[in-house]
């Protein structure tokens, strides 16, 4: 290690503790024993320690604003969660800006520069599609600095997030769908890089297996791209065989169910008779496609304001309490729609 | 006029030139005369001027980061404009903050409190409904700072604006509607304070006019919040009385639109043969709906790409020509689905 070169990273390896820990030891936060202060001052000292241009920055005057990075502004399901953002933001005298990555890790990372350059107080992540790695959060986090992470959580050590409970969600919907005497229901998957996608998987394939429904990996089918063009053609293909035809689908996002709807009706099945679809996430549209689209419910209002009031405490109060690493968890909620309700 | 108090507006006053020539020749820019540059900075040490905390803080050095203000990113075309705004802004090195309204003057002023002490290098606005006042605007203007309006576009001197031939996409949907056989339409008006509405109504009243149609007051309706609700409600009651019933409906925005059809739907009515509708914008819902919704297409991209461009001109530049006040106008298109085609 030469000299004048070290980091917080560098320290607290020598010493064996977090990098946080260090990081608050520096600034004398309280929550911090006075023996470990002590340790980490002398060491820094000795190493000839300076905080590099990112500590510099983030350790500037408080600007009242908190930054929301998020994959796409026009999801309905991030849109509703940026109001809860907003309304609790505005209430505690913050104003938000929003940082739109388009699912690329190239600006995801570009946006995180962005907020250091802006002395912004506090961050709220959804990561994109492409993230799989994640140093450009951790060395905001090296440095104590408040993120929370919703919706999408990453698989990291000592992060707060809130998210909803997809699994339970999912596997009501193909609940649902079974007790509505359809038997052979093929999931459109997300993406596979995210927990949510997973989490939705799990709930289907629980539901299928309680059902005592043989599961079938072939009607396990990803939808990565999540357009409606993407799933009408894959759907198309999959229901063109009558000898081996699915009777209904859930979706990971009601864009991809309207896509299997198309799907279904270019081909001149009754919709919810022969083919029943539900979707997830409750999109505005939903109510109004014909059969309108039953769908998962996600409470996008109550997670912006829970993750706001999670970030404004650790903005707030520095405490160790703030910065404990969990996870909230929040309910779905099923919304029935004419397009899985056989009246049969 | 105390002294020490002088503000630029005072020194453009006095000597009958205008606030952002004193800014720029204060500033030493090129594109000023010798004579006017030694006038100004004459008469500002004569005043004892000194620039106020806004000015320092919009001339701190160049962030590479432009701000957007916009009313509504979930709104299908504000989010295609985004996307034109990022494509251009990433492609120059530029990253971009999204600021959201929700269509509330004290967020948007608040917002622009946010620009200033973010030193973002330029700002692209559409501004809320509730916008009358515009001086949290002019105060940024008066600096030099570089603004460009788009879609909604202010009635104040001196700016740079992009918008949309609204007047004659409204004209062609109504026009479509006559020759379709629709005479008695109505039209579900946007906010009155928005020059968008009042263009689009102007464009209805030609078409009208042009075949002879009586224009009726009564049946121009505000629909001011834009919600399916609303208009569905509105449609209710005009719709209810057999004797007096409009056949079509053109809306300003395809969410009125949706909910007129919703109404007529619930009446009985057949759609189109009994009720014609058009939308204004496009979304993405729209293609989904039954019967799939006519809309006038607007080129959201193209607008972010083209109000991206001028912004950046104004900041890289900084000559006369990049501010000189202009409105460039894009073209719409009308896109015919079901909803107003009748087949005999």
């Amino acid at each position: 290690m030469k000299l004048g070169q070290a980091t917080i990273k560098d320290i607290a390896k020598a010493l064996n503790i977090s990098s946080s820990t260090v990081s608050r030891a520096l600034k004398d936060y309280p929550g911090i024993s006075k023996e470990t202060k002590e340790k980490v001052k002398a060491l820094a000292k000795k190493l000839n320690y300076r905080p590099n241009a990112v500590a510099l920055s983030l350790r500037k005057s408080k600007s009242s604003t908190i930054g929301v990075i998020i994959p796409e502004v026009v999801h309905f399901f991030f849109s509703t969660v940026i109001s809860g953002i907003e309304e609790v933001a505005y209430a505690n005298g913050y104003n938000v800006i929003l940082l739109q990555t388009n699912e690329n890790i190239a600006r995801e990372i570009a946006a995180v520069d962005t907020i250091i350059s802006n002395q912004v107080d506090g961050l709220l992540v959804s990561f994109s599609k492409e993230t799989a790695n994640f140093d450009h959060f951790k060395k905001l986090m090296d440095y104590h600095y408040p993120i929370v992470f919703f919706d999408r959580i990453p698989n990291l050590k000592d992060t707060v997030n809130v998210s909803v409970d997809d699994q339970t969600g999912a596997y009501r919907a193909v609940k649902h769908l079974i007790e509505q005497g359809y038997t052979r229901i093929v999931h459109l998957a997300g993406p596979e890089n995210l927990k949510i996608s997973i989490d939705r998987k799990e709930g289907y394939i629980k539901a299928l297996k309680e059902a005592n429904i043989p599961i079938r990996e072939e009607w396990i089918i990803p939808c990565p791209k999540g357009t409606p063009d993407e799933s009408e053609t894959i759907c198309k293909a999959l229901l063109s065989d009558p000898s081996n035809r699915p009777d209904a689908v859930f979706a990971s996002n009601d864009i991809a169910a309207a896509g299997a709807m198309q799907a279904a009706k270019s081909l001149g099945l009754k919709l919810p008779e022969d083919f029943g679809a539900v979707g997830f996430s409750d999109w505005q549209f939903s109510s109004m496609i014909a059969p309108p689209l039953s769908s998962v419910s996600q409470p996008g209002f109550k997670m912006g304001e829970k993750a706001a009031q999670l970030l404004l405490e650790m903005i707030d109060s520095e405490s160790e309490e703030a910065f404990r690493s969990r996870t909230e968890m929040l309910e779905t909620g099923l919304v029935i729609r004419e397009s899985s309700l056989r009246k049969g």
